[in-house]
């Protein structure tokens, strides 16, 4: 390699993410150049490059990575959220100069990218938030990559993006998400939808394992054929080779990994910050919430273990046929995928409102369509849907061709929930799926007593259905009344 | 009334709340003293305390009030939340000193407060944040009062809040609620669970209403007779007055208000912040976020009018004898409260702790018996079982006696569910009450393909059954496999 060679794009941090996203970059003709202060993760960049064919080069200070870099410089910091992200900037700027573009491609709350940006104007550097999606796997072969901020930076940007992108019928995985932070919050909602539609395929997973008794080859099969039907998407592709996956640590084992592993589920926060920001809009992702909240009981270990022999609620199976049962459960997974990307999208739809974002929606499924976790067959169809409506759509629901798939399902998931309620298996995502639903599309909800009771207790006020106006009542109590 | 008497406790702020509860303390014999900047204020509260024996004044300028109080000085603010308690503070330095102690009344959220705590500490005064709960009527005749910070300060002004509080079996529902911020901790709390109970209320009312068609004069009925029985408690008291008010806009008009009250939500914010706050620490509250979202998705009403055109989900009729299908809805609901309160008082259980707030759960829970919105005779049950479990209770479901209640109530509510899926009426509180107590009264809930697939796409790790330790796994996928 040359000594004095300049390299098209830099890369801060080289974890598995960032040495794969360098080593896609290097696949497609880009000189590529990596620091870590780790000098062993350098040489590993270097080593594992070797049947790539052009540029890569890792070294072990930020100076020689700048100075290596192509004017405008172009780079990416890939660190833990929070304040390595701060720390890296104020390192980066004795370095680099005006027209710049430094891109924060961590899962970084989007408050935190829209302050970074405001201050790293003034100086004239171009920050841009990025949201990756693929993990290790897709940052080598092609991710989902949504980039925020500032169109000029994101178009000096755009060709390496698009060249080491998923592709889905040819159209790279990657667009202009909108200004500011709007690519951490797009990522931030991405993460989101992703929680609630892992909440619900462990809920149907469930139901076939205690409620049918089906065994992991017999899951196996199920998750793969609806991995070739309407349900084609990512996680469902995983989850069936997850349940033939062999123990790796008793090699003697027969019993299949699954099986050994802890229902205590972690999180890196992103699902909390959805459903936190949600209520801020506001907007409802009530299955977002319940997967969220889901995953904290998952951790109540010890108390579920106490409370299972204090109530002990066997689990009963279903009475239903079988294979019924399963497909019923396939079309209610359906119904619940959508609602989980409705909560999302439209959450998407007013943050790009009322933060000032302006976040393409039909770009947004466009390019989920490929790399990304949430990836799937559906995601077509709300991109057909939002061109369609010309990108003004509050909810997915409300299109024509969404509404006609729902109803065909709607029957499923009913059955599937007051069957399942009898075997005592835990159903949050599904029944707020459709709880979600059944709210979303009647005229006329029981708020009008909730309103009721605010104004009798706290004088809140009210609306009326036949005035305009805003309106307070002395609501006369059974005391007042006896006197 | 004298000019040189010194009073024992002044308020800041003569609206409803604020003047009520001057004049529930005037009928105590404490004389009292309040400002607000509107003269007319003042000179109402005088007016309206001509029946009142003891000694009470309004006035008009800060000086004067803080001038005419008994050193060391204890009065409360009772201003809107946010900027308004900053400002009095500042006004209040320069005219106060150390050892006096001031309240904030309001609905603050708890980082606010102890924010507030930690900036007057050094300055010698005590500021205290205390929940009231009771509306203004509540104010007046005895609210449920969640005082929390300086045990200290808290000894100087309990005199006066035990005598103005509600009284249950003759002890006054206020008491020491910890320290620093856990007066506003408790009170968010409170209305957290207040919004799931109302939720849960405003469904069971759409199954009446839609469901089997009752009309408003049943209604009331079946809320009195309810109020009569175990589920006796504040909302269902107001409910059951809420379906005889009559129109007071046209009096022409025989319609009962509850029908003209448009179905938009409002909120003030407190039970956002429960739920916020939950996920912060983690504890799981699905009930109360439902209820958060459900406010949200009445907010939708354009939405919602479109959407029912396009679904034509007509509401379906309750197939179930009446008579048998409302005394299992007075279970249901009555299982649903008991969830809210669990997942609220859990909440307090983690925070107390988490917070190092020492929250005594069973004076929370002796407090909420009277005076407050959410008082019920549960509350007596709670009581007793967090004396009974020496106040270690991470969750009310484990003990014995709730949990014997809870058994008497689950076919209920499974049976008022599953008859209930089929009329498209949206029972989100409902199921996500029985969702939450069917995971956590499980040992093995499905979160550990949740695990597997968080290992598999972004090498999360996992934990396993078998031996300690982290794990991850190089998870095979079908392509792998087929080389």
């Amino acid at each position: 390699m040359g000594q004095n060679i300049q390299y098209d794009f830099g890369m801060i941090g080289l974890g598995v993410m960032g040495s794969n996203l360098l080593l896609n970059m290097a696949g497609h003709q880009f000189a590529v150049i990596g620091f870590d202060k780790d000098v062993q993760k350098g040489q590993a960049l270097e080593a594992a490059s070797s049947d790539v064919s052009e540029v890569i080069k890792g070294v072990s200070t930020l100076e020689e990575m700048v100075r290596s870099l192509k004017k405008p410089r172009k780079m990416m910091m890939l660190v833990p959220a929070g304040k390595a992200v701060d720390s890296v900037i104020e390192s980066l700027l004795p370095l680099i100069e005006q027209g710049d573009v430094v891109i924060d491609g961590g899962n970084s709350h989007y408050t935190d990218t829209l302050r970074r940006v405001t201050y790293l104007k003034p100086k004239g550097i171009h920050f841009m938030g990025m949201g990756i999606s693929g993990g290790e796997h897709g940052a080598r072969t092609g991710p989902s990559m949504m980039p925020g901020g500032n169109m000029e930076a994101y178009n000096q940007v755009k060709p390496i993006l698009e060249a080491v992108a998923a592709k889905v019928d040819g159209e790279p995985c990657t667009a202009y998400m909108g200004k500011d932070a709007a690519g951490h919050y797009v990522k931030m909602v991405h993460n989101g939808i992703e929680y609630a539609m892992m909440q619900l395929i462990s809920e149907v997973y469930d139901l076939m394992k205690r409620g049918l008794g089906l065994n992991n080859d017999e899951l196996h099969d199920i998750f793969g054929r609806w991995n070739g039907g309407e349900l084609q998407s990512y996680l469902i592709d995983i989850t069936e080779d997850i349940f033939v996956q062999k123990d790796d640590q008793k090699e003697d084992n027969n019993v299949r990994l699954i099986d050994l592993i802890l229902d205590k589920a972690g999180s890196k926060g992103t699902g909390k910050w959805t459903s936190q920001d949600a209520m801020d809009l506001p907007v409802a992702v009530p299955t977002i919430d319940t997967a969220v909240s889901f995953r904290t009981i998952s951790g109540y270990k010890d108390e579920r273990v106490e409370a299972a022999k204090l109530y002990k609620n066997e689990i009963k199976k279903v009475s239903l046929d079988k294979d019924t049962f399963i497909n019923q459960l396939e079309d209610a997974l359906y119904f619940g995928f959508i609602i989980c990307y409705a909560q999302g999208l439209a959450m998407l739809y007013q943050a790009s409102k009322q933060l000032g974002m302006d976040i393409p929606l039909h770009d947004v499924v466009k390019i989920w369509r490929g790399g990304c976790i949430i990836r799937s067959k559906l995601l077509n169809d709300f991109y057909k849907a939002f061109k369609e409506n010309d990108n003004e759509l509050p909810n997915i629901l409300l299109d024509k061709g969404i509404a006609d798939i729902i109803k065909s399902k709607e029957d499923s998931i009913r059955t599937v929930i007051k069957e399942a309620i009898d075997t005592n298996i835990a159903l949050g995502g599904l029944t707020s799926a459709l709880a979600y639903f059944d709210a979303y599309t009647t005229e006329n909800m029981p708020t009008n007593l909730i309103q009721a009771q605010r104004d009798y207790f706290g004088a809140h006020t009210y609306q009326r259905i036949d005035m305009p106006g805003v309106f307070h009542t002395g609501w006369i109590s059974k005391e007042e009344k006896s006197v």
